[in-house]
């Protein structure tokens, strides 16, 4: 399944140029901060000193997750095919920023516990009704794993293929931070109690109910906690604890590499998808752009393993991308400031002595 | 001068309408983080449950410094007027994010050390050929000072009678971080090592020369250094190292708020603009949004002081008001999902449990 990515790094020789570039613009040196390094980023990734993401695409998975049934969370599971309605119809978070901003939604199923009704923002690519309990069993079959990464893929090839030249993606499922976590657990080696939080607002005891679960499950699987596993296996670990939307989702990520498009990470559970997809092909990461530090503790400390430093730190605990749109106008700030200012020379202003 | 400022709170009946239709959207309680505070905000001065930002307005005030002679900036002062003249064209900064965003700029000279060519984005209100140096005699006339507020409060005027619902100030001025620290020394108590950073970029000897300077300015204008000021006089303050830009984006402010209108304050110059306008009238502070968090070191001192979150942390050190510009989009997104999010009641979505 994995063996289809073999994703480079952007080539190096436009650096120079890009920096150059930026340097010269009417302003004291560094003075945009983070745009520069969005802009030198999307530069080098484009292979352009006047990159350009006006055609972004937000596609959103949407999944189940047969973990609910040990009470992590706060809403009811049919909250997910709800929500699913709510984006379809525009009146969720992302719906009303993607409007803000013209970018198209999609709205992706791939493994929601509904029958959903044909909608023109929907597509269908359903790999079950739900994954299994993971504390139980595992979460799903390894024919799964591979479906779930596929739709990924798909999705970011029909994006591209439609002239994006940047993705975006988020998420809906009920449960899913409570399987992000795991994931992250296992992936990189922090104990449960830190990889786990609030989720949609739990208490104290129920995020430590939450770890609990976590940490039982990961036991079930008999995949190690607590440290750094030595020899790791995404489809084992995908099979055991994953989710159907996180699957998905880093597929559309590992597709968007392959193809030297940059995608927008969102919050705690696309970060995760991330770090899984990071583990799969590592240059994966180079096409990355990070959207927002959530207030889900675990985040943060996800970030940090990751080195990421993203544009927005808004208390955010929302998912479904609406990270990622808040920051777009922000990402094409700095395409424009390349394009468009003026340079020390072409104005006529003198440079610092 | 300052008599004519009788600031109203905005009243607060409101409240409870707004706080119920934030908590009502299809999210978990609180899921939107800071969106939801600058909502909450601009619903109480706006005194609607739907604010609006639509018509938002940047106007940039620039001046020169007497001060400069004392070698504490980067940039020689002719950059002052050659970047309102970049401004003007649409090659700075400011300027490329206000086109993105559909924002009028407009450019006011309230103190240029140049003359300056007509031009329909430029407001001539020059109160002098920059100030004087205020480390060898004060920095302008008592009638000067008045004329500066008085810019900024006409300018003020002409925008909501010209109907903006959201008033963003820069400033551009070759010195003016020096300026702003030796104010905010005077203000609020802090030393002068602690008020002054790097402005455009200066090395460690370049910032402890600044700090001297301010420290030899303020013993000659007998104003107190290190304590909080017992018997604290605006006026005296302003004339004795006052910047004319400074004075007017307070002026500004003070009649945007007089007026119940909500502005954005920009960065470190603008938040102790801001400063200033707060010792006059306190309740000047409710109307202001805080739009970013430099990279200048005091600026996170003073936005402690003002009990202030701004919306974005890039890194920026630029002035001119770009981080106001830059958050812009974000403002405009709380009152779009104020406005245009669906309700669980709505939607049909299932709340908590």
């Amino acid at each position: 399944m994995f063996k289809q990515f073999t994703i480079q790094a952007p080539l190096t020789a436009i650096e120079a140029e890009l920096q150059q570039k930026i340097d010269g613009k009417t302003k004291p040196l560094g003075a945009l901060g983070e745009l520069e390094n969005i802009a030198f980023q999307l530069g080098r990734i484009q292979q352009t000193s006047t990159p350009n993401v006006s055609n972004a695409k937000m596609v959103v998975f949407a999944a189940d997750h047969g973990v609910v049934a040990q009470g992590i969370s706060l809403f009811p599971q049919e909250v997910t095919p709800q929500m699913v309605m709510n984006f379809l119809m525009g009146g969720a978070a992302v719906s009303v920023f993607c409007e803000q901003h013209h970018v198209p939604l999609r709205v992706v199923d791939v493994g929601v516990n509904a029958e959903l009704d044909e909608h023109p923002l929907l597509g269908d690519r359903k790999v079950a009704f739900a994954s299994k309990d993971f504390s139980q069993e595992a979460a799903m079959s390894a024919e799964q794993v591979a479906q779930s990464i596929q739709a990924g893929v798909d999705e970011a090839d029909l994006a591209i293929d439609d002239g994006a030249n940047l993705l975006m993606f988020g998420e809906m499922g009920i449960g899913n931070t409570c399987v992000s976590s795991c994931m992250m657990t296992a992936l990189i080696g922090v104990s449960a109690t830190d990889s786990t939080g609030r989720g949609t607002g739990l208490d104290s005891a129920g995020v430590s109910h939450k770890a609990q679960i976590i940490e039982q499950s990961l036991r079930r699987a008999e995949l190690a906690t607590g440290q750094v596993m030595s020899e790791w296996s995404a489809q084992t670990l995908a099979e055991q604890v994953g989710g159907f939307e996180i699957l998905a989702m880093a597929g559309a990520m590992l597709q968007s590499a392959q193809r030297q498009t940059a995608f927008v990470v969102d919050g705690f559970i696309c970060s995760v998808a991330l770090l899984f997809a990071q583990k799969v092909v590592p240059n994966v990461r180079e096409y990355a752009i990070f959207a927002h530090q959530s207030n889900e503790k675990a985040h943060k400390m996800l970030l940090s393993h990751l080195s990421a430093e993203p544009i927005l730190s808004l208390d955010l605990r929302l998912g479904e991308g609406s990270g990622a749109i808040l920051a777009y106008p922000l990402i094409k700030s700095a395409c424009i400031f390349l394009k468009n200012m003026a340079s020390f020379e072409s104005a006529g202003v003198s440079d610092s002595k």
